[in-house]
């Protein structure tokens, strides 16, 4: 396969991936896919994915172009699938259609494709190119991709500290530490997670609805709460409303939870004390989330960073000061050895957001 | 005096901020002044103030300017000075060069000048304008400005933590938190104060010699310790080398200070157990030091905060994690009222730098 592209190649596949981006808050368990078809410059189709039951971004870009993707490039931010799911194939799809190329940002390594699809159209004639803006397309896929890689969701801990790093009051009370426009950032990382994690503590607590209110989405994330000795109470909103919410637990289930489709509780096998983040992100991914918005306090945020679990930080800082009594970000011994070395932490980006900062870093 | 000025003043003053900025290493306790002269677009002169005993910025425009000054238009970032100090008096400089119209960003608040050099120009029939980009131009001098009009320096404090918000180790350990860049900045953050203010801890601790190595500089900022109980060492850098340390203590003064010409001791004649800050402000500002980079480690920058004497903080934040043991940034009771008001501090910037972030904050 060729590794040298154009300009050209590089502004469709880049308006691709920005097609596929329309699909954030919709498309998962599916991944997010752009589709362009071109002669040249000339766009003449393009599409992307919604959202899962619906049509492919392939199939969206290739009724466009009709027969005008006679002899065209078409621009895949992800291979053609080969399948037959609930749709066909997208690469019968198009080899029929008549492209004489198809450039593809990467593999699908979900194994009921992993190659097939290039391989299909290549066996055709179809001249395949794969690895355009590679990097940007795994970005934009990181759950989906870390889901069937990694076999465990890609974590992002989203935290909210005072400027001097602390999440709560004493008493546990942490309401307004940041302002209005970090908060309504948080419902766009929501929206665009498969699942939103947290402690059963945070429930007891505030009796969260833990959804996405701001703005209309097409599905709402999974809730997803760790509940060792299950105390979540029947009245929560979270198992009073239409959202589905997942309990992962140790112990026996209470009767009640017969009576509510929309919960989903998961037991741990192994006998031990607590709940095993690991075999929690295992499961999490074997029923199809791939990236989860880990909300929570002190303890749930140190367990998950102590089990090598967190891949993101979203950290939102604020310029008030809440003083020493006041909860810290976490709760993890002294460790002079970071001084010596580099940070364990690279920042992916750092901005202001209202009154407050966002600092987003990643292993 | 009118307050509508052209697009063209605006580029001209903007020209004229840039070269006063040149001289921000150097004209300590002078303020930073810049002056351009010209036609319509062209300039004809151009100059800043280098160093206290040096030519003023007017002079150096109007020697380039030379008889090209008759009618131009002189563009100065503070009021032209009215009395004859090391230099003769700038108004009259600029009422000989024959220009016909000056625009100051602001008045001189200098009891010295405060009006008069605009009253000399005014009155030899040159037409005087006052208020381009003065916000501009005073946080251009916001040193020189605070030292004259609040009669206490500008403190800005400089704090360097982890990402969980430590300064140091338990054992007091604070190295290579940041990095070499963060580390870089500081050395342009000390370059342009007049001072720099630390605790006698932090010399007892690291011996360090608190000055500018990593460019040559016109001047060294001057070393200002809080020493309550005299434990200054004779050994300590800031003693035994050529910079200037000024001491502020409570008790008396060891004899061996007599052989330094170089340290300068003040005793507080207040009898309080501890040193009051609002006089050490005065005392510093009544000797022409306009801005202070405090670079404090946990105890004096919260006796600093708690005096309502930070006028802004510096926090350079790493990305590294340093545990619950180690030391956090300020060492405040609890402070719940916080949640409820709008943040008493507003950020100016952040950025990141290398692993690190830098963030600005002001009152």
């Amino acid at each position: 396969m060729a590794t040298h592209f154009s300009d050209l190649d590089h502004a469709h596949m880049h308006r691709a991936l920005e097609l596929a981006w329309q699909g954030r808050f919709s498309t998962s368990p599916n991944p997010r896919v752009g589709c362009v078809i071109a002669h040249g410059e000339q766009i003449v189709g393009q599409g992307f994915h919604v959202k899962a039951g619906e049509p492919h971004a392939e199939v969206h870009a290739l009724r466009q172009a009709g027969s005008l993707a006679q002899g065209a490039t078409a621009y895949v931010t992800l291979e053609p699938c080969a399948h037959y799911g609930r749709t066909p194939p997208c690469a019968e799809s198009l080899r029929e259609s008549g492209v004489a190329r198809v450039v593809a940002a990467m593999r699908d390594p979900n194994p009921l494709v992993a190659g097939k699809g290039l391989a299909i159209l290549t066996a055709a004639g179809v001249l395949v190119e794969c690895g355009l803006l590679e990097h940007k397309a795994r970005e934009l896929n990181r759950g989906f991709l870390s889901r069937i890689e990694r076999k465990r969701p890609f974590i992002s801990l989203k935290m909210a500290a005072s400027f001097d790093g602390k999440t709560a009051l004493s008493d546990g009370c942490s309401k307004w530490i940041t302002g209005e426009l970090a908060r309504s950032d948080v419902q766009q990382l929501r929206a665009q997670s498969c699942a939103i994690l947290t402690g059963i503590g945070t429930i007891l607590a505030d009796n969260p609805q833990l959804n996405v209110r701001q703005f209309n989405t097409l599905r709402q994330p999974i809730r997803v709460i760790l509940d060792s000795y299950f105390r979540l109470p029947e009245k929560s909103q979270v198992v009073q409303d239409d959202g589905e919410t997942w309990l992962f637990t140790l112990t026996d289930t209470p009767s009640w939870v017969a009576k509510y489709e929309n919960l989903r509780v998961f037991r741990q096998p192994e006998k031990i004390a607590q709940l095993n983040l690991h075999w929690v992100s295992e499961i999490l991914a074997q029923n199809g989330v791939g990236e989860v918005l880990l909300e929570a306090g002190q303890t749930l945020a140190t367990a998950f960073l102590q089990a090598d679990l967190v891949d993101e930080i979203v950290y939102f800082q604020s310029p008030k000061i809440l003083g020493n009594t006041a909860r810290g970000i976490f709760k993890l011994p002294e460790n002079p050895t970071v001084l010596t070395k580099s940070p364990d932490w690279r920042t992916i980006s750092v901005t202001s957001i209202g009154d407050d900062i966002k600092w987003v870093l990643q292993k």
